[in-house]
């Protein structure tokens, strides 16, 4: 089943909320997301910040230990401008070196977002990069479920059960999976980027308000540990934590979990395979939690 | 002028060595690797690892203070095997999940290496994986010059003088920078991979001996922080420390002053830029210190 | 005013959950905490793990941006037995050496808690230790208010907020200060340790249920950022996070502030202090989130 | 045998140096230290900085495979006044808040001495502290053995060998346990403080030359991962690594170990003790490694 669906209200945590709409397994919603600090499509502020999502929706015959399914099926800005705040983020870079940088609080510049031609350009030239222009490649920032033991989760940062993981990946034709916490999964989606560079270094892609289409399948009696997902190329694995060092050993062992459990390798083949032809993507290197990629080109993959 | 070098003997530390060869400002040697247990091309056991280094070469007109820049013109294995250590690291997953994982000490297996075909084949097949078959890209893991302050640093690990990075992106055709600590430099270099995933996170990549062509250049009063490379595509840093946090932020830090000092660019922009455009690689998570790789496209680099 | 508060209800997460009790400012409350696994005093399990929470108390008066003080008069077992997991934890040692401790899951031994002696004792000896003996210092493992921006957290981990802190300063005769982020602070407290070492290195103290009395008091206006506290001999201030450094950062940054704001030190004065005389703690290092205390003797502060 | 040694050079690394002088098993030293910046006890910079060592000390008998024990028999501060940077390090702050601390540069305030009374006093009175005065405890920041491996150390950091652990536990009457790396272990000794708070957070304690006795004894085929120590009342063990978690990792495994391998303790013994009874001290939060220490009071061991 087809569903438009127009969000009331928003949430600033994944949580246990009352459902905004019930889907049925293999069911497609058409929605929207607010962009960071709550601004819709037209620019007007209609909720508050940070990353205030859509949803959640209840996924009927979802229930705690089920996977919960999600194809980002398109996801387009549906206007012609986004913003990023310009410093680089303190915690990026050395201790001494932080102290070189700008106040953050009120250093934002827009971008010009031309979905048909596929760029955003600086709105303001700057003195050396001029009006920088790069490729659009919409993502979604903070989506996920209803974490675990009774938890709401802010929108700020990420667990087991998705949430703000900023990763450049989460793009249209990927298929991300979410362990299942609660009945009805309680799917959020929110924060899209209209771009942003790996790391999100800045702490912040190009903010925006999107268009979003998605479908939902429940994958019944299987359990995960961590966010997964796949595109064309690649399966791959989320991490969420800090240091950086502990998202990349909970997306590593999702990964020698996956192919042991789905793909039946050994122990010495996982480490033959993820150690000759694993590829890391950094999601975000901002958020309370970090996030970390794991991917496995799918040509390696036993069949 | 170009230099055809055979190793008389190796160092498992970048130090202050006696020079094997002294270099003008521009020349070229031709010389060969061993791999990171000593052994040749003829699979001899010439030297103990860890990583043999050969070298150093002295290069004449090199001060502290100064950068050397070093040109891969050409990686190659030179004999057709190479071998990988096959269990995942326990440094690279939860530290509960490496309870389950092999013993490393005798979990070795071995590659066919056909440089002619451009890809290297598991000698044995594996239940799962069978005859698992990988393209070539030949890198070299550890390389660099004498450290300061009279360290003698081991070929274990890694610093901001270079050293065992591990990172895949070291490939021919790329020029890497490094500061210069010493007079002449004293580069070293050795430990060929003929391919190796993201993270080097089974503790090696197929490791095998190599014939290494490089030529190296002294660019004068240019003080630099880390290695620096530059390849077709992208102009990168790299950071060596642990916790891998510290290695982003230091190859972070490094590329926002190359931009601020070279490319003129102020501090909203180096944000803009790399806030929007940097990708990051993780080089190494398996080694005393980890390498992390911050990359900016030359494209959209101010002219 | 006195309350004898009769717990009916537990939760595992601190949030804003319906008052149990109403407190005025400079109320006390004598009450009872069940052990972490739900074990009141008479060892029936009455609730579930993990940690679960005496509360929520209402302390009228209290307003986001307060402070909420809360002295704990006494902590005292109320029964005579209570239990520790054996094996040192494994995020605790080298990733090698995690692969030589025993499984977890049921190794659990129970200790002799004698308040009237004021000591605890191994229940079955053991071939080497006997019957060690330790002196009680009966301590909160987990307490603090309703987080901010809607959350609820676990009672497995901690935050700005309190938590899951397992700190072994945490006794008779502190008072601690929490940021107030909700009306009425909603304050929680549970798991009771009957001696702990530093770290709870194992995963647990001597779990045991207790009988608390606890003083309220809201120093209205007061913005602080992180729980503090003060003993007989030091202030202090509690960061919890991962990794350990920066929950260091967070003590420490905090002291500094305080010292800098109610003791008008300059920043000169923040470091010469600090710098000579400040002594660190180590609360937990095995929750989600890590616990690190920094210390100032009280004899040292201006006047 | 009883040596009076008086140094005529320095060393910026610990490393395989031309020994200084050759001791037998037992034999005892009495010499002195210069201070962090090569300052002797007329105040005369005699060497450059940092940490320059005096020794090294070739210890007849002792082997690769072997431990060392070093006795601090006694430090003195051998001048009347020492020297602190004020600003706390960048680094043990939040970065937001390192952002308002002051330029370390040249920040540096005296202390006056005095061993009689036992008391530090500030040189020039502050606004809010005055003439802060502390209670002296004199300790040595850097000593340690000549690395594996071939390596030379720098002075500032630490590791196995030991080097910069700049803790304040290694005080006149403890004995420290150095594993052995090269024929005659080549001990160095300097870095003397007249107090330091835990952490050394901000980069000094109180800076002094020193005079220093120590008796050495050679402990064959006796093997130690760590330093490892003892005074009155605990054994101890230290980790030296960045991030803080991993120095504490080094240190509970290599004092696991010990309990195991010294005193019979099986994994659940070990647990237990360790779990219950373990302290830890910050040694340093500022050196390039930071350093951890795991104690355990001797009263608990078994017999």
């Amino acid at each position: 089943m087809f569903h438009y669906f127009t969000p009331q209200r928003y949430y600033n945590t994944l949580g246990v909320h009352p459902p905004a709409l019930t889907l049925a397994d293999g069911d497609t919603v058409l929605t929207t997301c607010v962009d960071a600090w709550g601004q819709d499509a037209s620019g007007e502020r209609v909720t508050q910040g940070p990353n205030p999502m859509t949803g959640p929706f209840f996924v009927a015959g979802a229930h705690p230990g089920d996977t919960l399914a999600v194809s980002l099926d398109r996801i387009a800005p549906n206007r012609d401008w986004g913003w990023v705040r310009t410093p680089l983020a303190y915690n990026t870079v050395d201790p001494d070196f932080a102290r070189t940088l700008p106040e953050r609080d009120r250093a934002v510049v827009r971008w010009q977002v031309d979905v048909a031609a596929g760029v955003a350009m600086l709105d303001s030239p700057q003195p050396r990069l001029g009006a920088l222009t790069l490729p659009l490649s919409p993502m979604i920032g903070c989506f996920g479920v209803a974490p675990a033991g009774g938890e709401a989760i802010s929108t700020a940062t990420s667990g087991p059960h998705g949430g703000n993981m900023d990763y450049n990946g989460f793009v249209s034709g990927v298929t991300v999976y979410f362990p299942v916490f609660v009945e009805g999964a309680l799917f959020h989606i929110g924060d899209g980027h209209a771009l942003q560079g790996d790391g999100e270094i800045s702490g912040t892609g190009v903010e925006i308000s999107m268009e979003v289409q998605f479908t939902v399948r429940v994958i019944r009696h299987k359990t995960i540990g961590w966010p997964r997902g796949e595109n064309a190329d690649f399966i791959f694995t989320v991490g969420n934590a800090r240091p950086l060092d502990q998202a990349l050993q909970h997306a590593t062992t999702e990964m020698a979990r996956w192919l042991r459990d789905d793909y039946g390798l050994d122990a010495h083949e996982v480490g033959i395979l993820m150690g000759q032809a694993a590829r890391y993507d950094l999601g975000n290197f901002f958020d309370p939690a970090y996030t970390m990629v794991c991917k496995i080109p799918r040509r390696y993959l036993p069949k």
